[in-house]
C-alpha cells in the first residue's frame, strides 16, 4: 500500500501563490517581480529539476502585475516548463556567455523601465543573486529608469505559510525520516566506520521512500561530538561515543530536517543529563510554537530551559528555523527575529548545548503551527538517549 | 581491500593553488581576491561541509597578495575551518541579518580601498553572487576607492587543470559510477516504476562507495526519451522503452558525470542506429581531446560525426564540459569556447542527437587530457545499446 501523497500540485495552487504575490506586489508598489533562485522559480511555476546543480545556466521567472508568470529560460528546459502551468516561455540556446538571457530579460522588462516602474527583486537575508554579477550589471545598464525594490520579505512571507498540499508532502518526508532513524540501531553497530554508517543511513532513507538524502551531517566522538557540520571520517563507532545524525531528506521537492543522538554502549551521567536538558528545551520550544507568538518567543522559551540546565551560550545563533522547499527557510528562531507565527507555518525546533571540553549536543524536531497547538511531524525522540 | 585514495589533500596542494592564484592576481593587477562560492572556498582552503545547502549563512575567503587566505565565516564553521591550513579565521555569530559578515569583510578590505587597489571578484559566466545583493551593495558603500576586477577567467583557469591528487579522486568516483552502471541490468527490470529505479540506482551508487549521488536525471519512454532534466515519474519500465540514466556521484567532493542508455527489450533499428551514431561521435570527441586543441575543436569533431549521421541540430548548446569539484565546470565543448586544452584537464564528452517525433538520445564519457592521448575515466559504453 503506497501512502504517498500525490506528486506535484493542482494548477490552482500556483494560481493562488501568484495571486497572493501580486497582492503583496501591489501593496509594495511593484509592477513585477523577478526571481531566479531554484525554490522561488519552483514555487511559482512548479518547474522541478536537479539541473540547477550545474552552475552553467541561469533561469528566470517574471511575475507580472496580473496573469501567469513568464519564464525566461535555457532552451534545454523548455519541454519540462511546458508541462507546468506556464505558457509564456521565452528561451535561448544556453550556455551563451556573450548573452546568457540578458537580452531576453531586458526586452521583457523594458516596458517597466520606460514607465519608470518598480521591479521587485530579492536582495535581503538568505537570498543570493543566482546569475553572474557582470550580467546583472549589464541588464541594469540596458534598463535605465527601472527602479528596484527589495521583495525578500514579501516572498519569504508567502513561502513561510504552507498550503494543505505542501503540508502533506512535509508530513510524508518527515515520516520517512522518522522511520529511517528508527532503523539506526539495526543498521549501525559498534565498529562500523562513521563514513560507512553515513552510507548505510542514506541507503535506508532511500529504501524508506525518500527521493534523495541530500543533507547528512553528524559526528561521533568519545563522550560527545565537537562540531555538527563535518563530513564523516572513517573512524569506527566506539564504545563511549555519542553519535549524532542530522538529515535533510527530500520528497517531491520538500524537506525534513531533524537529528537524533545515540550512545554507543551505556552513556555517561553527563551525556544523559545533557540529553534530558535538550529534550526538555525541545519540549518547551514545541509548546511555545503557537499562532500569535513570535519566533523570538519560541527561541526564548528554549533558551530559558537551557539556561536553567547550565548553558553558557552557544554559537549557532538560532534554535530552529522554517522548513519546506529548502532545508532551512524563514523564520529564524532567534533573538533577532520578531516574525509572528501563524497557522500552517512549518518549523524546526533545534536547541543545542555545549558541555565538557568543547563538546556539544543538538536536538531537533519538526512541526506545523496550528490553532490547536503544534502538530509534530517527526516522531518525538525518547527522553533517554537511545543506546546502540 | 579498500582501493580508495586518501581523503583530503596535503597542505602543499593548497599552498600551490594559492601561489598560482597570487601569480595570476599579480599579472592582473589585483591586490587580493574575494571568493564566496562553495567550490572556490573549498579549492583554496579545503573547507568541506554540506552546510552550504542551507541558504542562511554566507562564507568568505580573502586571498591576499601573499601568504595564506583569510577566512571570514560564521562561528559555527570555525572548528572545521581550524582543521584546514587556514589560521587567520575571523568569525561572527551568524545568522545576523543586520550585519552578516559585512563589517568583518569591510574591515579586512579597508586597506585595499584606502590605497585604491583592485579586488578580484568572480563576476563572469557560470558564477553567482552567493550573498545577498543588498549586503554586497552595503559592503561596496563602505569601501569607497575600492576597484573591482573580474577574476572569473583566472580562477576558472586554475581549477580546470587538475593535480595528481585531484585526478586520483576523479578516477575513483568515475570507477564507482562505472561499477554502478554495470549493475543496472541486475537491479532494474521491466515493470519497475522509474522513480523506484532511480532509488535503486542511488542505493547502488552508495553501495559501490560513493559518498552521495546528488545528481540523477534521466527518462524512459517508448522508442526514446524527450527530455533529459526531468525528475522520474512512477511509470513502469515497459518493453520498447529507451531508458537513460545520467548521474553525478561524489567522492570526497569530486564528481563523475556520465550517462548510459538501455533498451527495455530489443531495440528498434532506429534506436540502434542513433546509439551507434552517438557512440561514434563520442569516440571522435575522445580522440580530439588533446593538448593544444581547443574546446571548439572537440565540439567540431563531435558535430562532424553527428552531421554525417543526419543530425539536424540540438538545443543543448554544448557537447561536453569540464568536470571536477562541480558537476559541470569550465570549459564548454561548444562553438563559442576557444579555451586551449592542456594536460590534466578533465572533460566530459557529451554528444546528443534528436530523432523521431521529438525524441533525443545522449551519450557521455569522462576523460583526462594527457600528452599521450586521453585517459578514459569511465568504462566505455558498448557500441550496441544494452538490453534489459
Amino acid at each position: 500500500m503506497d501512502l504517498s501523497p500525490p506528486r506535484g500540485f493542482e494548477t490552482s495552487e500556483f494560481q493562488d501563490r501568484t495571486r497572493r504575490a501580486q497582492q503583496a506586489m501591489e501593496a509594495q508598489g511593484c509592477a513585477a517581480l523577478l526571481v531566479m533562485t531554484e525554490p522561488e522559480v519552483r514555487y511559482f511555476s512548479g518547474f522541478q529539476t536537479l539541473f540547477w546543480q550545474s552552475p552553467t545556466r541561469p533561469w528566470f521567472l517574471i511575475i507580472p502585475a496580473s496573469g501567469a508568470p513568464i519564464a525566461v529560460i535555457p532552451e534545454i528546459g523548455a519541454d519540462l516548463m511546458r508541462r507546468t502551468w506556464i505558457t509564456d516561455i521565452r528561451t535561448w540556446a544556453a550556455p551563451a556567455p556573450e548573452d546568457d538571457g540578458v537580452s531576453l530579460l531586458a526586452e521583457a522588462l523594458k516596458p517597466l523601465a520606460q514607465s519608470r516602474e518598480r521591479l521587485g527583486v530579492m536582495m535581503g537575508h538568505e537570498t543570493h543573486l543566482r546569475m553572474p554579477l557582470g550580467d546583472w550589471q549589464r541588464l541594469l545598464a540596458r534598463l535605465p529608469g527601472l527602479r528596484l525594490e527589495d521583495t525578500t520579505k514579501c516572498i519569504q512571507g508567502l513561502r513561510m505559510v504552507k498550503s494543505p498540499a505542501e503540508q502533506d508532502k512535509l508530513r510524508h518526508i518527515c515520516s520517512i525520516g522518522s522511520h529511517s532513524f528508527a532503523r539506526v540501531p539495526e543498521i549501525l553497530a559498534e565498529g562500523m566506520p562513521l563514513d560507512a554508517a553515513f552510507r548505510s543511513f542514506r541507503r535506508e532513507g532511500l529504501a524508506q521512500g525518500a527521493d534523495d538524502v541530500p543533507y547528512l551531517v553528524g559526528g561521533a566522538e568519545t563522550g560527545g561530538y565537537s562540531d555538527v557540520i563535518s563530513p564523516p571520517t572513517a573512524r569506527p563507532l566506539s564504545r563511549g561515543d555519542v553519535l549524532m545524525l542530522d538529515t535533510g531528506m527530500v520528497w517531491d521537492g520538500y524537506f525534513c530536517d531533524f537529528d537524533r543522538n545515540w550512545s554507543i554502549g551505556p552513556p555517561s551521567a553527563e551525556v544523559q543529563h545533557v540529553h534530558h536538558a535538550l529534550w526538555e528545551a525541545t519540549d518547551a520550544g514545541i509548546a511555545a510554537a503557537r499562532p500569535g507568538k513570535t519566533a523570538r518567543d519560541v527561541f526564548q522559551a528554549i533558551a530559558n530551559v537551557l539556561t536553567k540546565a547550565g548553558a553558557t551560550g552557544n554559537d549557532i545563533g538560532r534554535m530552529g528555523h522554517g522548513l519546506g522547499m529548502q532545508l532551512t527557510e524563514q523564520p529564524s528562531l532567534a533573538a533577532f527575529d520578531d516574525t509572528e507565527l501563524s497557522e500552517n507555518m512549518v518549523l524546526t525546533i533545534e536547541p543545542s548545548l555545549s558541555y565538557g571540553a568543547g563538546q556539544m549536543m543538538v536536538h531537533e524536531e519538526n512541526l506545523i503551527v496550528t490553532a490547536n497547538g503544534p502538530e509534530r511531524l517527526s516522531t518525538r525522540a525518547p527522553l533517554d538517549i537511545p543506546v546502540i
